[in-house]
């Protein structure tokens, strides 16, 4: 069991931690930090944090274990800063949706002073974000993949395994940059491609809009995520995001030449062996 | 109130047509027709057909209101078989994906042997096909295109537009190659989309399938619709559909360069401008 889990950051993901952690027991104490103490003063009087600090030493010190549960483009910038205050013992971990330049600045920083950071990423959210969407079982079923260099303890990866296991989540392992290609091909991409279907029709087709149906609206929901974490996103992982940009590519293609060269043995046969694939997915 | 309704194709479509307009009295007898009589049987069964015959001149016989429920590749030689066995008071319409071909064909027809037609297009469906998964109120609420063009009777377009209100449906009026390029960009482009993520997932990064979570499946959950049925969408409306492609690549391609190009502000723009289109489709 954590004696003091410090969650850095106190929103939707940070947030929702610090309240499976309580729910689920998997924490004696949990201490909030963040840049703005009223806005985490919510969590204190719901009970979700134990103590609330600006101050990112004061909020580490005795910590064992550690949620950096801010932005993917702040994980960075924050590992430097925090590294000097972590506790010999402790064990960080993080929730940054790109994970292979988040672990290498933390292997750079364990060269020189050796801490222990395991990057994980909870493939869980929502379009909203805050604390006030924050949720005890958000992890509840959902998947978490750690991601452990080359560098990396094997105990340590251990305790964020437990970790995420303990707040309800299915945990699996890959290394950081097979992460990285993973979910740009099956989370940035998809966002991406939505955002362009939205932006193809309002440009050139804005009449078409109110015959829109369910199709439409499911392929295009993820468009409504935040323009600010989503921008983040698609920054943090720009070079895995081209090379799957450019495999969606190719597949378009593809297709528009079977469906422009007009076969409907082939046009049917392509359909079915991605209908396969789909469903295969469940 | 429609004497005789016959239903041309007792499928999702044409059986539910027959169902809703049974379950609402839209008229006195309904008569399905179809090339297997052992399975528009099950529709004679349960009692949304009075009659099933494999015969077209037969089961047209003193129709006054016709619906082609036929898959939209059907329907222009279906036009062309059974123009002469109309009765001439008859009013005929259909359920096709793509309207400009089978207007021009009901059109050419009509400037020979003056009988009446109007396409439709009712925005309802689903991954599934055949009389199994027909249902009185698939119209109820969803919306049908009806798509006169200039030749087309006004007196007619009331009927048309009359019958799906009478089964629940919301009408919209568009000429037909308005209707043709608006769902090519909304229904029949966002169905590639989905097609095209699958495929490039399964061919280049077949291992990140087990991490795809919500966004990705939502986005490409259309992409396990029947293979047949949209072969001959996508091959019947395949100009728009080319045209629309053209949009959705250039959006895409803006949407790529302002990522790499790295400016934060710019990306953000972009996405609040399409997060907030997106919002407006509710």
């Amino acid at each position: 069991m954590i004696r003091r889990l410090a969650v850095i950051g106190v929103g939707l993901l940070g947030g929702s931690v610090a309240k499976a952690a309580r729910a689920q027991g998997a924490a004696r104490e949990v201490v909030g930090i963040g840049r703005d103490l009223a806005r985490l003063r919510a969590a204190v009087t719901d009970g979700a944090l134990d103590h609330a600090t600006t101050d990112l030493a004061e909020g580490l010190r005795d910590a064992d274990f550690v949620v950096l549960g801010a932005p993917v483009r702040a994980i960075e910038d924050l590992l430097e800063r925090m590294w000097p205050a972590l506790p010999a013992e402790a064990v960080v971990t993080d929730v940054g949706s790109s994970k292979a330049a988040i672990v290498r600045k933390a292997d750079a920083l364990a060269r020189r002073v050796p801490r222990t950071f395991v990057g994980s990423h909870p493939m869980a959210g929502s379009e909203k974000s805050g604390y006030d969407v924050a949720r005890a079982d958000l992890f509840s079923g959902a998947l978490v993949v750690v991601t452990p260099s080359g560098a990396t303890d094997t105990r340590a990866v251990k305790a964020v395994t437990g970790f995420w296991e303990h707040l309800g989540a299915r945990v699996t392992t890959l290394d950081p940059e097979a992460h990285d290609a993973a979910v740009a091909a099956v989370s940035h991409l998809p966002h991406l491609v939505a955002c362009a279907l939205v932006d193809a029709v309002v440009r050139d087709a804005p009449g078409a809009l109110p015959i829109a149906a369910r199709g439409f609206k499911d392929t295009t929901r993820i468009a409504a995520g935040d323009p600010v974490m989503w921008q983040e996103i698609f920054l943090a992982n720009r070079e895995p995001l081209r090379v799957t940009i450019g495999a969606f590519r190719r597949a378009l293609d593809t297709l528009e030449r079977e469906i422009v060269a007009g076969d409907p043995a082939v046009v049917e046969a392509s359909l079915r062996r991605i209908k396969q694939a789909r469903e295969r997915l469940a």
